[in-house]
């Protein structure tokens, strides 16, 4: 796995390239990202061009031994464009144009700016797309990022009429679709249907779901375009783009198809203060990060581009941008490092180089003080270089247990979650930490994949499926657990006519005939667990594999496939996957809280993100590792 | 009492429309509402109009043997009069367009909605006003739900300033009626005068509360002309609307003089969710509800329209639009039942038949299931027609006592609450509360009201007070508990010269000179209560009845009336109603928690909504009752 | 010191006027404020002015023997104003006209208002300039207030890039300044810069830096303007504007300078229930405010004038403002004018004469009720004012301690916080109520003062500092302790080169190397205080004089100069007050909770503003004075 860094050699004097460049190396790095938000630096006034400074920037930087990936600079349009064409900006869902001044300030429906987007990637293209130092690709910057994925504006609204017309054809199949005749909403025509957006109360949940499609495939579709002119300038290069933690508005699953390398943003401790996480889990994890924040996203992202994947931004200090911003504990730069190599990353890029003294991240630590000094960071770089290149390459394998993640099913949950807080994404997390606390490897894999050659299948937040999933799970030969409210949704977002699970009745026999969204407080006990926030009432020839002490069954189980008809606690996910996993002849590890394992074909990592110092040797039976993994620390024993 | 249902026979295709109505006559439903949102497909285009399947809808429930309410669409604007006239939409606070999508997005102060509303209503009332099927009518839908009385719109602006200028004729007069001498707020002409919004910091009080006088008249003149309109067509019909629970926007009183019943949509779990009851109360009550909010609205509705009052819409399961939506116990759609039939109404109406698989309600509940099979109400539904028809009619007696609900005092504890959590409302439920828990019977009246026929009047929200009401009340013979803040405003909102409660110091002779707002935690503690958030200084030659033990008079009396000088606990009101009901020669019977008793002249009702079976028979007196009241268990004695 | 009051005639009938006057002689007021919201009054329709009233009205006052303050009313520009010239309004952050109906709805970047403020200012100053009974004048009235120092209007844009041309004079300077070159923020000229607002995530904070600077300037050179126009009809009287507690949006030491009398308005208990103090604070000290909130702000604004100051507005009862408005308890108006004595004020006047029963302010108490009789203050006024006429003046002399306000620094803070919970207005607080605890007088002074003459300097809040500055504190030979973040930021609010506390190093040799904000309860121990919100790791030769258990510095020093690198709690700001007290040889005094005391040349005042009667011997150490101080009672003991 190679190191890198994100360097932006337009915030320096020009002198200090060279020696930046040679401390890199020095320090153990291979890559470095550069150009992203350079627009107004290559393009100071329309049409003017000044590459100079970014030939030379390259040549020093690859002269030096490094891989270049080149951003391209779409996600930062320049004022002069910004007032040429005031067009080009989102709108957000109060109505109000998000204005110049900070980032990610474009409408992906405005067709001004995939013009203007197009051209500036195409010159970047044009320019270094045969450059021998330029390895790979970045196009734009963390598409999403500060909820930038929906956009309420006039192009959208056209944008959208446009893509109903093409989907539907007809005015009459869509008002079906949406059920129009529900509050006289039927549509004379295409032209007529508004954003959903400023209604009085809440609108159409199918209309919603559709302006959630729309959007999302804007972004891919951006991404492809993109994608494409550059592997047209660029033939042999990875094309990446960075995507984010916890952002989910668009298809990742889809965008990562147009990409060679899925590469994503990893900031733990940034991610664990600003979600839904707890008030216990963000004071026991401020900093170190949920010990599952990184992995999930980790596995996730390994699967969206056919398995290549890698950290090209790596938090190394306190960043600026969550409500608290602490600095991670010592040894967690090295931690978070090695714990990408064990789920089998290309590389791992830290941003940034040297924090820069000015601007919106001006407090955003970087592998460099502002002094040029090191930051903590760098001498766990340093370390965790060495310890790398003694490792070895690692290879990932196939994982026992296959968890899907459906991106539309998420956009269903915040359509209508019916219940103020139940957070798909959360739901999924949980599921996934569950899996990893009893020691399993996970694949995150999306609804369309092949399960055929995993032992477990888990779908916590699988509202739609359609006849294919429903054949390839009824041919699956493992063991299937399905979350609340599978196969509640058509297409179309309306109920099954036979009810949820809908078409997964074929798997398993029974009808959910009533939901209820519970607040915290109103909980239903059961044997080593407790139901909050969702409960299903089921009617089924079964008989429950697991029940609340008031009768209420929450676990069905017929042949290998299990419902779970509740939102699950800690205690209900493990008592279900360990009777799977039982099922599957999967072995299972009850880890300390805590402590977390990654296997490869070659070694067996162990991670400590807890307080206290633990003993590895019970959960890995082996007499010859030690006995002491301190806080912050990693095992790596052989297999 | 009938039972009836909601139904859209536009939901669900006419072959099915005859089983259905077969189904509902079966269950035991004698009525059914259609209609309400139905604009779309009536004229689904300008002026082109499909009544054919309406006739039939009509024609195939009707000749089920159902009464059909009719339903005016004047809720649900359709698109194409949103296109041709979008001077229809209100505007919110904050000064933006409330768009298509959802309902109810039109202005009140809309002339060209008028003229529409006018229209359409003419059209429906023409056809079917003399259809031997059609027993009723339901003018619009919800007035006020989403808070949609109050609009800002450039229509609402003038219609506001044509308003004033009827009330004032002189801009001088609305000037010193305004105070607008305060912070050189004089305006020049009524032109001039704008709505009370997007102010710097507050507005002037006196404004908002004229605006909303102006305000709760559009909604009233609005439905006076659509019922005057349905009345010329359709004689002998009843004219209704179907208000909301804990709506106060406008003045049901005013409604209800021109409708012939004034019906209202019950949905115990869903106000429980939203509304200002305590965390402990929601927890306790998810899935019964508060024992008093159905009580409470059935008593303020029946006396809205000189006695004649229903349920059209009941929940019967659970809802989709409160934060949390838990399904109600089983037998709590039967005790809702019950306890409508207990309060008088002519008719309890389930919302809705079939629940419908698609748009903003797919996840309410319903008589019957997406799948057609029966919901779990059904059972109840079918089993409680039968308990009514064996029960026969009820009749209402005058109650003992009589609780003033008055509609512009809500509106000025809101224009000016003084303390962050006063609120009108609350202090009239927990009013309403503290009666009900003593057994006792009550009758919400509004303050034109003769009470010469109660014992006890009881006012906990009476700012405003007129020559009328002090006379009333002067000669009253019986017991009167007026609440803090009582006569604290003159009609133009300001204090009374002699200091509040103003003219009412003709009934005692107290005057407050001054007021405090406390936070929770800021106590002063009595015997037996304690005071929190509102506490007044009173001046007088009374001693007072109760004090706190650091010395505030909290409880005054002269004679029959009784003044409280502070925002009273549960033990307060307790105190302070015992107190008066002694004078009264009114028996009360301390209920257990969650147990509520109610009179017909032929029965008494006991209900149980507390978590555990109680003994009815210490406070029934009667050992020949039961002694074991399930939770959710009705008791119905004879008298 | 001269007591005095806030009165309106215009809200009163003529009649009343000689009565009110001979009423206020009476109870020992000497100075009336009159005017500030009068306009609409005296200027009716555009040009057309009537004085009589207020002619009369100042007559009638002086008459009396009153000194008369009068108000220019340019807080109140009138409807006609607004009509005529909408241009006048402010926009706020969210793109919206803050409308007429309230206050304080100017732009102080109008060109327009400017001019129509000066207008009516001559007006005023012309005709009133050289009246005998006119013995001083208020500007406007509560800049700031609402937060009305910024406005987002497109008056305000073109006001910005004025001011950013006159200081940059070349863009490439702004863009350097700015670093631009961050996300492409590159601006190709000064009419291309934007307002800071709606931007996509947070707006460049230098900008934002600039545009607090730029809002200032605004406020400051508005009321240059209207005092130079006031000073120039009136010249010999005093020139004064009423200032608001806790607003630091603009720089009250450059406003001051414009002033001879800075005035200010003290609301202990509204400021107290608006702010920021803890749930525990705002219960204890509900009906006294917080001991140290009038304090405070008196020895603020004794800085900003040259010495002369008052309490032009002080709380005589409950107000109208605060989510919760309790009455002061008995003593507290006394104790609150003996207070502002005891800081050396010209004079406390209360607001207002009395309440007047309509508009917004309707519920603000007065001297007098709305029914005329005497409010509960009235009898406290009456006796404070013989104890001051038998006390005498008071010299007030330099505190030992000089605590440094520097505005810029404020707004730095807020541009970039960092931490959630990072408030410097807290923390100057907080150590100013640190220093009154060990019994200190304080001054409060700019950072451009004159410390020679002080034996401690405090500087919790200072991330800018100049050369002049750190030459002035090198100079200085007393004790100095600097915050955390001093010296943090230079001009262009960049982080310095040589890391922070940047020049400051020459007075202490030390480098933050690293910061981390944490959430509340993410905290370091140490020997009698606890780290948490925020802590510094500090690279340094020197050991720490304070740090916590697991080993961080804190509290550092060299010689005189300490620097605490963290966010002190209470216990953390004691050690190291008592430590730097002790070098400096000044002597310290533990006060019990809820006490403090101030020093006059005459007099030592002490103050129980606490639930208990105190014995102030042990600390006063004076075996003659009273053992029993009780609940807000004052000490006035000889020096």
């Amino acid at each position: 796995m190679r190191l890198g860094v994100c360097y932006y050699p337009e915030h320096w004097p020009e002198a200090r390239w060279a020696d930046d460049a040679a401390a890199m190396v020095a320090m153990g790095l291979r890559q470095v990202r550069i150009g992203e938000f350079a627009w107004s630096r290559v393009e100071p006034e329309p049409g003017v061009f000044d590459w100079g400074w970014l030939d030379r920037a390259i040549d020093t930087l690859g002269g030096a031994g490094l891989r270049v990936i080149l951003g391209t600079p779409t996600a930062t349009p320049p004022k002069w464009l910004v007032d040429a064409a005031p067009d080009i900006l989102a709108w957000d869902r109060q109505g109000r144009v998000r204005g110049f001044g900070s980032r990610r300030h474009y409408c992906f429906s405005s067709q001004t700016y995939r013009q203007e987007a197009a051209r500036i990637t195409r010159a970047f293209a044009g320019r270094y797309g045969m450059h021998p130092h330029v390895a790979g690709w970045q196009i734009d910057n963390e598409y999403g990022c500060h909820d930038t994925t929906l956009s309420y504006s006039p192009a959208a609204r056209e944008g959208f009429r446009r893509w109903l017309r093409f989907k539907y054809r007809d005015i009459a199949a869509l008002n079906a679709a949406w059920g129009t005749v529900f509050w006289s909403q039927d549509y004379g025509g295409f032209g007529a249907v508004e954003l959903p957006n400023l209604t009085v109360t809440e609108p159409n949940p199918a209309q919603v779901m559709d302006f959630r499609r729309y959007s999302s495939e804007r972004v891919v579709r951006f991404n492809q375009v993109m994608a494409g002119i550059v592997r047209e300038h660029s033939p042999g290069r990875d094309i990446m783009h960075n995507v984010m933690g916890f952002v989910t508005d668009f298809d990742h699953h889809a965008l990562g198809a147009d990409l060679d390398v899925t590469a994503w943003d990893s900031y733990p401790l940034g991610f664990l203060e600003q979600y839904w996480f707890s008030e216990a889990e963000k004071v026991r994890y401020a900093r170190t990060g949920h010990p599952d924040i990184a992995a999930f996203h980790h596995d996730l992202y390994r699967g969206c581009s056919r398995g290549r994947w890698g950290v090209i931004e790596q938090q190394p200090g306190p960043v600026n941008w969550a409500r608290h911003n602490p600095a991670p504990l010592p040894g967690m730069v090295r931690l978070w490092t090695l714990e990408a190599a064990a789920h089998g990353a290309e590389y791992v890029s830290y941003f940034r180089w040297r924090q820069f003294p000015q601007a919106q991240e001006a407090m955003h630590a970087g592998l460099q003080r502002v002094d040029g000094a090191e930051a903590p960071a760098a001498a766990e770089v340093r370390a965790v270089a060495a310890e790398l290149a003694a490792l070895g390459a690692q290879t990932v394998e196939r994982a026992p247990v296959a968890l899907i993640v459906d991106y539309p099913g998420l956009w269903a949950m915040e359509a209508q979650p019916q219940g103020a807080d139940y957070r798909g994404i959360e739901l999924l997390f949980r599921a996934y930490e569950a899996l990893r606390r009893l020691g399993l490897d996970v694949d995150v894999v999306s609804a369309a994949a092949n399960f055929s050659d995993y032992a477990m299948v888990v779908a916590p937040v699988l509202p739609f499926v359609d006849e294919g999933l429903v054949a390839r799970l009824a041919a699956f030969e493992g063991q299937v657990l399905l979350g609340p409210r599978a196969g509640s949704k058509t297409a179309d977002f309306a109920i099954p006519g036979a009810l949820a699970p809908g078409a997964l009745q074929a798997l398993i026999p029974l009808k959910v005939t009533q939901v209820e969204s519970l607040r915290r407080d109103v909980r239903h006990a059961g044997d080593g667990f407790v139901v909050e926030r969702w409960l299903e009432h089921v009617e089924s020839a079964l008989a429950p594999e697991l029940a609340t002490d008031d009768g209420h069954g929450v676990l069905w189980r017929q042949g290998g496939v299990r419902y779970l008809s509740c939102w699950p606690d800690a205690g209900l996910w493990r008592a279900a996957l360990v009777a799977m996993a039982g099922e599957a002849g999967v072995a299972v590890t009850t880890l300390p809280d805590g402590v977390r394992m990654r296997r490869t074909a070659e070694r067996i990592f162990v991670f400590n993100w807890g307080p206290d110092t633990v003993d590895p040797q019970p959960f890995l039976g082996d007499d010859d590792v030690t006995k002491e993994l301190p806080v912050a620390g990693v095992l790596i024993a052989n297999c």
